[in-house]
């Protein structure tokens, strides 16, 4: 049953082989990787605004060289990860060129803070998009907990069945959310060159104003920089392109760059050519459509394009995320599971985990994830700053080709990054303080998780030059755990007997039948005449203290007589998984307790008809 | 740390021996297992009255005859109760007495019935004792549902740590609510008797009105019976009494009897007096209270009691639905864990079985029960009629004492019950419909699960009179799965050694990595010359599939040998319990696919410093 349900939704396994057929064209990889980032420019320029407002209408026109700033900023970033992509194909961007130039420690920093962040992107994006949906079918507002979460499971589904197949259902909403910003930011300007809008700006460019200051300007600056987020994810899933890997996901980032850099000029050259204002109840973007457009069926499909490229920038971070969590497990920082491919070749451990967490947020929260936002920037632009820095230390060790050019793109970049971390922490202190306790905490599992894997493979190293150490038994002591006297018994008495040089039958009986097991004893003593019967009283109702205590005992015996000892616990199997349900779990029980014993326990399988 | 976290809630182990301690005194049993019934005098009178107000307020004076019809049916059920407790003191009441006297498949409706019942029971008071806590407190409301589940979870702990020590907690509310009562109509009588508060009934007693009809008064009727759920509690718990167990059951059902029924008469007489008319905002128990105590002190205690009672309510399922499951397990009918006791002597899996039944409930309804309530009634009234009706059977059959007399209670019991359901299932068809939908389903359950433990039992017993077919292996071959070299791996070999005659070491080898597959092979054969090494090749990255045909092919050949099969996983054991989650769960899944086998799974655990 479960097996047919996950067929149907993830699809058939596919071959180790196959995985070359699973890889990203540049289109498709636009299409997964893109949507975080170009979504952005739905609330980027409305950032800038409403932090500019402050300071009254006057200093809107502020906007425009602020843009630029951003815009700079994008560049630098851009190119600093193209290069990035470049010197360390092996996918894991900020996470691998922190490490391998600042030291694991600061690498941990730039990991853990991605990793935190593509879990609240997914959980912010999807609760926006849930918001969309209900903002046009307000029937379903009180389900929008169990939408949000539909969502997910759907987005994790998706990318259960590997990366292309999700690739090829997020075309749609990322080329149709394109093609109509190209259209309105054309129409736009189509219109001013023509004279049939006219300039309405609430302030001219140079207008001089009381409250201008450089804390304005930083607050407004940082804002506006959160347009920034998903430009990273890139340089996380360059393993996931086809080869040639690296050049086609510098192609891919330099692509959506630039799209996103046209995005973000011309929307914010009409917000300011347009004079618009932040309202409550409208959204900056949805005003310049409804200039543009009027109110015809293009502003609803602007509108409809919008809703779905929110839905979707959530899918950045299941691209993103398990590549990540794959690269920490590889160095031993998170759990072996993580490096395990699915039946369809995706990550399907980081999948699973995401999701849960972002249903988590999504819960905690009630969906309103917004509070969230400027979670997003800190942790975004710690792993930036960290790896564009960590690229100077590159370029000053290998000194080959335009090194110098190249350092300085990245000088640049790892400047205005960390300039903008600083004015994150001194303006924005009140929203962004739970970084300052998740980090430290994240850091000690990842240490933990660390020093564990080290450990173990240290102490259970065979080392090639010492003599392995063996051992040689004289002979196997069986203790068979018998409850009753069935075909199950007789077949594992059998069975011990075949393995075993003494066999000790050792059976629990407790207060509330003395009779029953007493005429047990008999009966299994008349039919095993040649096997040890031990009878061990349990004042409580649990077998499995006074078994522990007993087997230690057998422990200590065979030890003497250097045997080994294994532990055979008889069970039988049902012909339907469900009926195991009634049979007591009692084995299972014994089973885990004997874990922590020097012994090796064994199951006897008897396979029922029924 | 769980352990601990138990200890703390449920309390340290007790022996099965202490038994006797845990058990219960009338005054005890009376707070444990009355609250449910008293607790419906809340709503009994309000339930008639709105029944009869379709008729205008003409018609509640019917009320009075109604109500001694429901203390006639009252009286009758009680008398009949108290002779199923003698009868049949192993407990199960109304289950085993249809069950013995028309049949298991009627037993089973009874029993199935009752078992929903308690669930329901559950829900739907939890949810009013909710409701009374966020109407004192409306800072509350939007908490309501998480209010609920935490009382279910109080009552699911309290019932684990034992029947006594839950007694003793809820003695408080039970005779706090008494008490109040008690007072009320004490003070009620006196001031209509002191001409305090003067006659001011709607109607008098027998003025005629034109739509009297035997559909309304039915209708009122079996609207008003639901009041006498939960009388049938303590016949399901006879084995939780102190010796002589039938006879202090058998008494505190008479005094819970006699309170409820001097309950029901007074508040429905000073409802009649008063002239109480249903309001949407207050209910009838309180108006009466109102009336009563004025608007001081007293009044609010009353309501306070109100509001424990019905929350404790719940607590009456708790006891009844574990034992009612205990015999539906014993006859074979469910599954076998409801026959285990917990550490404190509890059947905690009934316990928390019927937690989570009632959680579900509170959660598919989001606390709006109430629309449950007409289900009680069906559930509880087809349970009496089948065993009242059962009981003439048994006494016909037994012919002994006063057998003539008693069978005319039964009789009565009977007949009234059996005209209940028949006008429920009339009158109210369009709420109690579910009923006829759970009840079947119910029933296919339960003879699914009867007819598998008999197949099994069957199946696997040991004839007395047939010599038990007994094998002698010539040896035994064990295979052991080797994933790397290390000093588990040495430490497997050498034990498999010991219990084998011939060991083959098998290895799942990938398309990933084949040269470390090769180096693996080499170093392997080097290090242990003696053990044969086969290397399996998986295109997918299961290695259960592989694993589990190699098993298959070496199991034929073992049998052509007359030799066991044992599969050995070595497996190393971290020091801490949270470090198992970051090892492969490869093993695990293995050991579950290779319980299909007709093999010996066998563990070897090593144990780890770290």
């Amino acid at each position: 049953m479960w097996r047919y349900l996950k067929r149907l939704v993830i699809g058939k396994p596919l071959k180790t082989l196959d995985e070359g057929s699973q890889k990203l064209s540049r289109g498709k990889a636009l299409a997964l990787l893109s949507s975080d980032a170009l979504s952005s420019v739905a609330y980027g320029t409305e950032q800038i605004i409403t932090a500019l407002l402050m300071a009254g209408t006057v200093a809107l026109w502020w906007q425009l060289p602020i843009a630029g700033l951003v815009l700079l900023l994008l560049a630098a970033i851009t190119l600093s990860y193209r290069q990035i992509i470049h010197a360390y194909p092996g996918g894991g961007g900020a996470y691998r060129v922190t490490a391998k130039n600042w030291g694991q420690k600061a690498g941990l920093v730039a990991g853990g803070s991605l990793l935190v962040d593509y879990t609240l992107t997914v959980a912010v994006s999807v609760a926006s998009g849930t918001e969309a949906i209900t903002s046009a079918l307000p029937g379903l507002r009180p389900y929008s907990v169990l939408i949000a979460i539909g969502l997910i499971l759907l987005l994790m589904a998706l990318n259960l069945r590997g990366v292309r197949e999700s690739a090829g259902f997020l075309t749609i909403p990322v080329f149709f959310f394109i093609a109509m910003v190209v259209l309105m930011i054309g129409m736009g300007l189509y219109n001013i060159v023509t004279g049939q809008v006219t300039y309405n700006a609430t302030a001219a460019v140079g207008t001089s104003f009381g409250s201008a200051s450089i804390v304005l300007f930083m607050r407004a600056f940082s804002s506006g920089s959160s347009s920034l987020t998903g430009v990273e994810a890139i340089s996380n899933a360059v393993p996931n392109f086809k080869e040639p890997k690296a050049k086609n996901a510098a192609a891919t980032l330099s692509i959506m760059a630039l799209i996103l850099a046209f995005f973000f000029a011309g929307i914010t050259f009409l917000s300011y050519w347009y004079g618009i204002v932040p309202r409550e109840e409208v959204t900056v973007l949805s005003q310049i459509g409804m200039v543009t457009f009027g109110h015809g069926v293009l502003f609803y499909l602007f509108q409809l394009a919008t809703a779905l490229i929110l839905a979707v920038a959530a899918n950045t971070g299941f691209s993103a995320f398990p590549q990540l969590a794959y690269n920490l497990a590889k160095d031993k920082y998170m759990p072996h599971i993580y490096l395990d491919k699915g039946d369809r070749l995706s990550y399907s451990n980081g999948i699973v985990s995401l999701a849960l967490g972002a249903i988590a947020l999504v819960l905690i929260f009630q969906g309103s994830t917004e509070q969230l936002i400027p979670l997003y920037a800190i942790g975004v632009f710690v792993p930036f700053t960290l790896s564009q820095s960590g690229m100077l230390r590159h370029w000053l060790r290998e000194r080959e080709g335009h090194w110098r050019l190249k350092m300085t793109v990245n000088f640049i970049g790892a400047l205005i990054s960390g300039i903008l971390v600083i004015s994150l922490f001194l303006l924005r202190f009140d929203v962004i303080w739970p970084y300052l306790v998740v980090m430290p905490v994240l850091m000690g599992i990842f240490w933990r998780i660390h020093l564990h894997y080290v450990n173990v493979a240290d102490e259970l190293r065979v080392m090639a030059k010492e003599r392995v150490e063996r051992h040689r038994y004289s002979g196997s002591t069986v203790v068979i755990l018998v409850s009753n006297l069935t075909k199950v018994t007789v077949g594992a008495v059998d069975y011990a007997k075949s393995i075993g040089d003494q066999v000790i039958a050792m059976h629990v009986s407790f207060d509330s039948n003395p009779q029953k097991e007493r005429d047990l004893g008999v009966k299994f003593k008349k039919e095993f005449p040649d096997v040890r019967y031990v009878d061990i009283h349990s004042s409580y109702r649990s077998i499995t203290e006074p078994a522990v205590r007993f087997v230690d005992e057998i422990s200590k015996n065979a030890k003497e007589r250097n045997h080994s000892v294994t532990i055979l616990i008889p069970s039988f199997v049902p012909r339907h998984g469900w009926q195991n349900a009634l049979h007591n779990q009692n084995s299972m029980r014994l089973h885990n307790a004997l874990a922590s014993r020097d012994v090796a326990v064994s199951i006897y399988y008897y396979h029922l008809k029924h």
